[in-house]
């Protein structure tokens, strides 16, 4: 396992598990940075103080990459809306504060999911799966909200649901331009212009 | 003015006009697909049938033909709010319809956006500058709306404008992943939850 003991600025790694990690970490970085599309894989090897062809040992390809990152745990958790019947508004106050402690993945995800609207991108099929059933799952929240009078009777709550995952990634977008805006404020405004309790 | 006879999918070019408005349609294109980053100089000039020289006789560079992009009329009257005091929900509404005919432009300025966050991004000042003015215009056209009864009060103004741009922005990422989504009606159902009138 020659290439696992490669030195670099993090190596070098005793373990196909610790490089796999370090390619995980860059390629995570380099992506924020410059998309997938713009991300060269050479800056992913230098980053993580490998090779690109042992890069493409441990995932195969550079799309296979791609698949790994979005599949780990940050991201699907912090994607996902923990949503509990018992307690939607405030699951969701909490989800926007996560992020907010979360710049560099906020970022990983806003260009990812604006570059993979693309239908022939490799993550295409991944953001649609992953909206499809946020979307899902937050207008049941909506719908037994509604019930428990914690949101007002309305438009109908899939349209509600849509609307609330639109305003979290567009203010994302917003914070970070400008990281000096304050999107938990402005996401709180929004809860309480749309009357929930 | 050999390069502007140059032949190609969509030569020769009687003009250097010609040429810079093909180069520019081809730009559109392929930032739209695969962002600013990800884009290759040498893709845009086979689209538009010129040489990369010639892309850069007429532009200079690759940033500067991004920021020639950005300034055209076009991309600038789908971002920015038309606001006129007697009809801002209208306005918005009809902004809305406009960007739900031009998925191109959306896509385009989406995955832009999002890779422009990066502080380092050549269109980063751009974008920063384009969201303080419209937060600043629909701030104005909220207060505005307020005291004509068009919107009910509540929290403060520029934190529903906020609100406002970023659910126009969530909504059209929803919609280039799903096309079959309805973000008009997404878009009206919001107008309503917040109690425009």
């Amino acid at each position: 396992m020659t290439q696992t003991r490669k030195r670099g600025p993090r190596g070098p790694y005793h373990s196909g598990r610790e490089a796999q990690r370090a390619i995980l970490d860059a390629a995570r970085a380099v992506f924020a940075e410059h998309g997938f599309r713009g991300g060269v894989l050479r800056d992913v090897a230098v980053r993580a103080g490998v090779s690109a062809a042992n890069i493409i040992h441990h995932f195969g390809s550079k799309e296979a990459l791609l698949t790994a990152l979005l599949a780990e745990r940050d991201m699907g958790g912090s994607l996902m809306l923990r949503t509990s019947p018992a307690g939607f508004i405030a699951e969701l106050r909490d989800l926007v504060r996560r992020n907010a402690a979360d710049p560099d993945m906020i970022r990983l995800f806003s260009t990812l999911a604006a570059e993979a609207t693309a239908p022939d991108h490799p993550a295409h099929e991944f953001f649609r799966e992953r909206y499809a059933t946020v979307t899902q799952e937050t207008t049941t929240a909506v719908e037994t909200a509604r019930e428990e009078g914690v949101l007002p009777s309305g438009p109908p709550a899939d349209q509600i649901a849509a609307g609330l995952i639109a305003v979290m990634d567009g203010l994302q977008t917003q914070w970070l331009l400008d990281p000096g805006f304050d999107m938990v404020a402005a996401f709180d405004a929004h809860l309480t212009a749309i009357g929930a309790d």
